[in-house]
């Protein structure tokens, strides 16, 4: 089967996730620049996010243009990463209205932390399905980035209960680690394009 | 008429449906992991229709593999589905809010029930449409999953008087008859490649 | 310059209106069926709103097989009727939550008649974009739903405030003359699809 | 890679931002035509709204026209552009709700200046990957509304707190400015296509 019908799914969901984490951003009652400013952590909290969601989509994007083919086990792990971005919104609120509470913050790390596995096992079903020549696989070659994040992510974790400020860097640690992810990827297909030229 | 623009909407019908649902799960006030711990109820019913809306969707895209043309009255038939779906929401709300109570367990089954009655409604709308030589009847063949499920359905609904996690139960049992739904459709899809290869 | 962006916008701004009038069905507080049925009175507004939106989709999706090329005006007029789509959710919301009182109904009526009135507007614009040879005028020929409609929808608002249940029906009237809507647009593309077998 | 799921993704992200705006459009409680007239000032910023997402996404839809390749540079600049567009509904409450107290419509004007950045670094984004032959730098020429815009949205800002009305003038103005955006790109599409024919 094409992958058209699940690039479009996974859109329309992350495109909703996105935009209903701002309906969180509740107008103050107040008019001044003082009101505003007391949003500044569930804004904070939300430009995080904003930035997570954004790198699963461009990753995603990448990563579906060496997999023309699905089948119903990647619809699956496809499926089941949604589920734990689509827990984002609610762990994103959770923490930026409590100002970065150690509890809501170790639980938003752990709502990092789930699609992030979901992740892989997504990219390890679709490397199986493809075999022996995985086209995948060879781009990705050593995945570095994956063994580095979930590291952050636990010490994340556990810097919630001690230094949230802390915590919340190494969130942000990991985000700029993935922010520019397209490098194998587009490499991969700079080659093919030049090789089928 | 092509079904592009069918799938599309209702890609982004199921995207969005699935995606509101956890606007229910509603951040705690207070800050600590029993404060969590009291959605207990609201998650699990929203992880139940996670299911049942991505198993819809799995169903809908292998489905529309063997139906490249749609009238009018296909359309009719899955905007009568989406419109049972789309009611999803907020049984699932009423049912996790109320912690499984017996009518708002029984509801939440009739609105599981109702979209399965929809999609056989679509079914046959699509196979008489297809006319003799029917793909999709081929690909079906005897459809045993058709006959069980409303009985778990309707059981789930009588047992949702009597004891409310067994109906639960019987909803979850549905969920998991259908969640590996496509080898058939798969089958007679890659038979079909096979030939045209 | 091609439909295709045109097409996925509407189909992604009538998905989103569609499911967020679900939103107004806010679960009860109480558990027994007596407590859903005092929502019946907004769940009948959701039943005709999702039934006017479906139509306009089913509509949309025909009129423009005979439209395959757009311009700015035509992406304008479809944004203009977008506009007052976006506001049934509102209008909905109001009629139902006061259980069909006067000005609400009335008020109901009028954000129905603004997009039919958005409809033909687009009609006529694409119509003259697409000149002398206009195979979307063909396929219309004289045009008598769209006569009835706008006086059906008049005298609804005018029953708002005699007996809200007669502009109920007659919002509904519209809504049944609509429901088939497309044996002229779908003869047109048969017989086009014909000649170019 | 090609423009495709950067344009759904934008198609979806903007589809939602106009239609979650009109769930700040809250039914009044009362059901007199007066209860309605107070919710004035929250409409017409929702109208002004609506008008900005419309002119974001007519003007997106002709730019990606002339850029049918992207990289990665390209989708995080178009991201970057969707996040301010994201905050867009939030400052709209706020103005809205506020019947356009000084600050909440200055916001608003850097709300709306923030994306108008966002798309010049968006344009030259695109144009230097295009490089020398950039057909989407010839087709734009000297951008003479690139150069007002902003001087409008900063005295809109300013006279915020002199004359909110004067502000929402300005606001207005640059919307008038944009609303036929695409002569420029349509001509140059029909030269191409003339030329290719």
């Amino acid at each position: 089967m094409g992958r058209e019908r699940l690039t479009a799914f996974t859109d329309g969901v992350l495109a909703i996730i996105v935009t209903i984490m701002v309906l969180e951003l509740r107008p103050p009652h107040g008019t001044s620049l003082h009101d505003l400013a007391e949003l500044t952590p569930v804004f904070l909290s939300y430009v995080l996010s904003f930035l997570y969601v954004a790198i699963y989509w461009n990753n995603h994007h990448h990563f579906f243009h060496l997999a023309p083919r699905v089948d119903g086990a990647v619809l699956w792990a496809n499926m089941h990463l949604l589920f734990w971005l689509s827990l984002v919104p609610f762990t994103t609120a959770w923490m930026g209205e409590n100002h970065f509470a150690s509890v809501p913050t170790a639980v938003y790390g752990a709502s990092l932390l789930a699609p992030a596995i979901a992740w892989v096992i997504m990219q390890t079903t679709i490397i199986r399905m493809q075999g022996a020549d995985s086209p995948l696989r060879k781009a990705l070659g050593r995945d570095r980035k994956a063994v580095i994040s979930p590291i952050l992510y636990l010490s994340g974790i556990g810097f919630s209960f001690v230094n949230t400020a802390v915590a919340g860097l190494m969130y942000l640690a990991v985000a700029l680690i993935w922010l520019i992810p397209d490098r194998r990827i587009e490499t991969a297909l700079a080659a093919a394009e030049g090789a089928s030229a």
